[in-house]
C-alpha cells in the first residue's frame, strides 16, 4: 500500500471524552471515529487491525473444526422469548419494533438463534460434535459507554457454540476450544493469561477468561509464579489455614474509640495490627411468594479480618445466601441494638446466623464493635467469649501472599483485560428451548452447549494499552496495520531516493510482507511522529545522504534509536526482527 | 475441506413460503435458514459463496484506489434528520430508540454518515479525490419481503462513496468506479448489462445499473443488438418517428361500442389493428400553500397509442407534471361528462392540458373515446377534427422493434435483476449537511459526490435465477461454495478409493484449489443429488472398478454426462476446465 492510497488521519490531541489511553491513542491515530456514545467509525488504518484479528482467529476456529455462519443482526423477539431473556435482559438488550409493530433485537450475543438451528438441524447423535461460529456484529445498550472499543455499545464479537451428546463430549469439545483460544492468543503477540472464572448464572462448571495482562485492566487476575495456576478474584480460592488457632493470653475488654467505627481507625488508635481485628458485615435474605411478595426475612452476620475484603461470589455461594442483599439500617438496629461501625458478634439482641471466613476462625486475642457506639471490645476468644462459629467458608478475595489453591507457591495478583471467555453451558439453553437430537438408543437427548466469545474490537484496545509508550502505540507484527513503514526523506527532490524507496518496497511486498511506502511528501518530523502514534512495529527510513554511504536505517518501535543498514542487508534485517 | 468436518443439510423439498427458484434452491441446497420474514441466517455453504463475493468486491475496489473502513450498522438519528431522511424515509427506515429514548435507525445506506466523515476528515482539495467504502450489513424494512435473499430485509451491501472538488473530477471518480463495476461483473462469471438508469430523485446525471440477465428478473432491460446500447425500461427513450404523418383518408364517424372500454376490445370490435387506437389517460397535478393544503388542481389528459404503455418517470419529466397523481372520477367526469373507458379529447366539457406522445403525435385515421358511454370516434385526424397537438412528449415504455436511440439498430428487451448501481450524487449530501472542503482558492466548496453499491447477498440469488436446472444450482467456479467436489463411492470399504480420494485431495488443495472432499459415506446416488443441488461446477467420482481400470469420473456440472479420465490426468483435467 502506499500513503497516498491510503487514508492517514492523526491528531495531536486527544478527545475530551477519552480516558483511557487506548482509547487516545486509538483516536488520535486514526484508527477509530466517534459517531455516538459507545459507537465507532472504524476508520482505514483501525479496520486492517480488525480483520487481522479476525483472520486469526479465523483461521484457528477453523483449524479446531468449528464451521463458521452468520446470524442476523436484527433478530425476532420470539426466540428470546422463548428463554425468557426478553424479559430477563434489561435495557442492555436493545429492542427494535418493526413497522407491523412486531418487536425484534439487535443481537448480544447469538445462543437462542444457535440453538434454534441446532434443535432443526442436528437430527442424530451422528451430527455431533458440531461447534458453529460467526464473526459478527453486536450491540448492547450499555448504561454507560466509555473506554472507546472497551466498553463500546456497538462491537465485533467472535462468538461460537458447540453442540455435543453427553457432558464428557462437550467437555472435550471445551477443551479443544481452550486450546484453540490459547493458539488464537499466542498468535496475536500479547501477554495474556488464561484464568478459571465463576461460572456465574448461566450455570456449567468449566469457564475460563482469556486476559491481555495490562497495568490498566479493570480486572484483578490471581496467578501464581511458582506453578501455572491462574484464576480470576471472583473464583480464585483462599485455603483455610493450615495452623492451629492461638491460646487466648488477653482478658475481654470494652474499650472506648470514639468516632473510630472502621477497622483502620481502631487499629491505629490502639497501635495494633489491621489482622487482630474483625469486620462485621451485615446480609439479609429474602423468601418471596409466588406472587413476588416477601414473606420472610433472615438477616444475616459475616466476619472478615480487617484487612480483608469481601467476595460478593463467593457469599453468594454460602448456603442460604444466594440472592443477598445489604441489610438496612432499620434491620441492623433491630438485631445489635446499635448503628454500623461499632457492630460485633457479642451482645446480640436478637440472634441471627453468624457466617465466619476462615481466617476469622483461627483467630485468638481479636478485637470487634461492642454493639455500642464509640466502644469496641479487644481480647475476643472463640469458645471463651463466644461460641464456636457453626458456619465457616471462604468469604474473601484473596491477596498476594496468600498460598496458591494448587499447593505450589504463594498468589500474586496483577490486572487484565478480559478478551476471550469459553464456557461449558451445560444444557441451559437446550432445556429452555426444548432442543434436542436423536441419541445412539433411539431416544431424544437434550444437547449439552459450550459457548466460546472473543471480543474482536475489544482486542485491539487491549494490545494498546499493554503496548504503548510516550510517542504512541507499538503493535505487535501480528495485529499491526501495517507491519512494515518505508519512509523516504525528500523523494520529491531525489531520484536516488525514490528508486530505492520503490525498489525496497517492491521487494517486501514480494516477500509477502504487509508494507506501506509513506509517499505523502511529509516533513521528516511529522512522517516520524505519524508512524510512532500510529505503532507500526519496522520502520526503514530512506535519505539522500545515507544513501551515498550505501546504507538505509533501520528502527524497530521498540529501539532507542535507528541503525544502519547496507541497502543490500536490509530486507534480511526487516525479515529478521519480524515475528511471524 | 472435507464434507465431515463442515456442515451440509440439503432438503428434499422448497419452503412453502418460497416463489421463485433461487429462494426455493438455496433453502434447499442449505446456504441459507429463514429466520424471520426477510431475516435469514447465511449457514456455512451459503456464507462460503457471500464470502467469495465480497473478496471479488474488495480487491476491485482496492485495485480502483477505492479505501475500506466500516460504518455503525446502529446510527444515531441526528445525521438523518440533517438529511431530512429520518423524516423522509417512510416505514422502510427501521428506527430504534435506546435506554435513554434517544433515536437511532439501522443503516438502510451511510451517506449522511460518510458525508458527516468527509466534512470533518477532508479538508483541502489536496486530500481529494477520496473514494470510501465498506461491506456492511443493512436493514430496509419492506412492506412485503419476499424471494428469499432477493427481496429481504437484512442484506449485506457494500456501498462506496466518492467525494470530489468539482464536477468533472466527480464524473471521473463515477467513470472510475463504473470500470471497477465491470471488472468485478466479468469475474462473477455472470452475463450481465450495464444499462443507463434513470437518477430519479435523488439528482445527478450519471448512473448505470448492473443488471444480471435472467428470465425471471423484475427488470426490463432495454438493448441494441447492433450496438452497445442498453438501459433500464424507465430511461430507453422512444425516438421520435422519422416518417411524416400519413393524410386523413376516413370521415370523423361517431360507431357503437357498447361494453368495449379498452382500446383491445375496440380494436377487435371493429376489426382493425390496435396501433390504430388511442388510449385517453387523465391525470392531475397540485398546487399546496406553505400549510400543504391545495390551493389550485391542473387536469392533464395524455395520449398513447393503444398498443403502448405509459412510462410512470417519462410522465414525470414533462414540464408541469412532476409530482402528477391519476385524476379522481369526480375530475374525469367534471371535465369529460363521461366515466373512463369512453374517453377521448374531442368534446370536452372542460378544457385541460393535453400531452401526446410521440408516436401519436402522427397517427392519421385513428379512433378515440368519444367522450359518451359505450361510443368510440374513428376517423379523428390532427387539425382536422382538433388543434395540433401543442405538447408532445416521449410518453411511453420503448417495445421491441423500437429504433435505438443511438440509431444503431433496433431494440430487444429482456429481463434482469438488478445487483449494482453507480450514481454521480453531486452536492445533494454535502449542501444538506454543509459538508465542505478548502479549494485551491483558499474558499470553501461543497463536495460533489458519487455512490457505488453492490448487493452482495443479492447476487447469489441473482446468479442462481440466472444459472439452475432441474437439479439445482450450477455455480459459475468463481463464487461456487467450492470449486471441486470429490466423490469416493465405498470409501470405507476400498483403501485404495480411499487412497487415490485422499490424493487427489492433496493434490488439488496444494494446486490452491477450493475442494471438498464428501467423506460423509452417503450412497452414491444421495451423494450426487447433494451436489448437484448445491451446485458445484466440478465433480471428480472415484470408484473401486474404474479406479482397477486407473481412471476416475469427471462431470462438469453442465456436462450432460461423466467422461474417464487417467488417475494420472485428472488434475490437469480439472484445472483445464476452470473458469479463474
Amino acid at each position: 500500500m502506499k500513503a497516498s492510497q491510503f487514508f492517514i488521519s492523526t491528531l495531536k490531541e486527544a478527545p475530551a471524552d477519552a480516558e483511557v489511553v487506548s482509547h487516545k491513542l486509538m483516536t488520535r491515530a486514526g484508527l477509530i471515529k466517534k459517531l455516538g456514545a459507545g459507537i465507532y467509525n472504524y476508520m482505514p488504518m483501525g479496520l486492517r487491525v480488525i480483520r487481522k484479528v479476525e483472520a486469526i482467529v479465523r483461521e484457528e476456529m477453523n483449524r479446531a473444526g468449528a464451521v463458521e455462519l452468520t446470524m442476523p443482526v436484527v433478530q425476532p423477539a420470539e426466540l428470546w422469548q422463548e428463554t425468557g431473556r426478553f424479559e430477563k435482559m434489561g435495557p442492555e438488550l436493545l429492542r427494535i419494533q418493526d413497522r407491523h409493530g412486531r418487536d425484534f433485537v439487535v443481537q448480544p450475543t447469538s445462543e437462542e438463534v444457535i440453538t434454534d438451528i441446532a434443535r432443526q438441524e442436528l437430527k442424530s447423535y451422528k451430527q455431533l460434535p458440531k461447534n458453529f461460529y460467526q464473526i459478527q456484529t453486536k450491540f448492547r445498550d450499555e448504561r454507560r459507554p466509555r473506554f472507546g472499543l472497551m466498553r463500546g455499545r456497538e462491537f465485533i464479537m467472535k462468538d461460537a457454540y458447540s453442540f455435543d451428546r453427553d457432558q464428557a463430549a462437550a467437555k472435550a469439545s471445551y477443551q479443544v476450544m481452550a486450546a484453540a483460544y490459547r493458539r488464537i492468543f499466542d498468535r496475536f503477540g500479547l501477554t495474556y493469561r488464561a484464568v478459571a472464572a465463576d461460572s456465574g448464572a448461566i450455570g456449567g462448571d468449566l469457564s475460563e477468561e482469556f486476559q491481555v495482562i495490562a497495568a490498566t485492566g479493570e480486572d484483578a487476575i490471581v496467578y501464581c509464579p511458582q506453578s501455572d495456576y491462574a484464576a480470576n478474584m471472583e473464583k480464585a480460592e483462599a485455603l483455610a489455614p493450615t495452623g492451629p488457632r492461638g491460646a487466648a493470653t488477653q482478658a475481654l475488654t470494652k474499650t472506648a474509640t470514639p468516632g473510630k467505627s472502621t477497622c483502620a481507625d481502631v487499629a491505629a488508635l490502639l497501635a495494633v495490627p489491621l489482622n487482630t481485628t474483625v469486620k462485621s458485615l451485615v446480609l439479609a435474605t429474602d423468601e418471596t411468594n409466588e406472587a413476588g411478595e416477601i414473606v420472610k426475612t433472615q438477616v444475616w452476620l459475616l466476619l472478615l479480618r480487617g484487612d480483608h475484603d469481601m467476595n460478593e461470589i463467593k457469599v453468594g455461594k454460602v448456603p442460604g445466601l444466594a440472592g443477598f442483599r445489604f441489610a438496612t439500617l432499620g434491620e441492623i438496629e433491630n438485631h445489635f441494638g446499635c448503628k454500623p461501625g461499632y457492630l460485633g458478634p457479642i451482645g446480640l439482641k436478637k440472634p441471627l446466623k453468624i457466617v465466619v471466613d476462615r481466617e476469622v476462625a483461627v483467630m485468638a486475642d481479636w478485637i470487634c464493635g461492642a454493639n455500642e457506639v464509640d466502644f469496641h471490645i479487644t481480647g475476643v476468644n472463640w469458645g471463651r467469649d463466644l461460641p464456636e462459629p457453626d458456619m465457616v467458608a471462604d468469604l474473601r478475595n484473596v491477596v498476594a501472599g496468600d498460598r496458591s489453591p494448587d499447593g505450589r507457591g504463594e498468589l500474586a495478583i496483577e490486572r487484565g483485560i478480559e478478551v476471550g471467555h469459553v464456557f461449558y453451558l451445560g444444557t441451559k439453553y437446550s432445556k429452555g428451548m426444548n432442543a434436542t437430537f436423536l441419541g445412539d438408543d433411539g431416544k431424544p437427548a437434550f444437547f449439552e452447549m459450550g459457548c466460546y466469545g472473543i471480543g474482536v474490537t475489544r482486542l485491539p484496545a487491549a494490545a494498546i494499552e499493554q503496548n504503548h509508550d510516550e510517542r504512541g502505540i507499538i503493535w505487535p507484527d501480528a495485529i499491526a496495520p501495517f507491519t512494515v513503514v518505508i519512509c523516504p526523506v525528500g523523494m520529491d527532490r531525489s531520484d536516488a531516493v525514490k528508486a530505492a524507496a520503490e525498489k525496497l518496497y517492491a521487494d517486501l511486498l514480494a516477500a509477502g510482507v504487509d508494507v506501506i511506502l509513506d509517499d505523502r511528501g511529509e516533513r521528516p518530523g511529522a512522517m516520524f511522529a505519524d508512524w510512532e502514534l500510529i505503532g507500526v512495529p519496522h520502520r526503514v527510513t530512506i535519505g539522500d545522504k545515507s544513501l551515498k554511504e550505501g546504507v538505509v536505517e533501520y528502527q524497530h518501535r521498540r529501539d532507542a534509536a535507528a541503525t544502519k543498514v547496507a541497502v543490500a542487508d536490509i530486507l534480511a534485517r526487516v525479515k529478521g526482527r519480524m515475528v511471524v
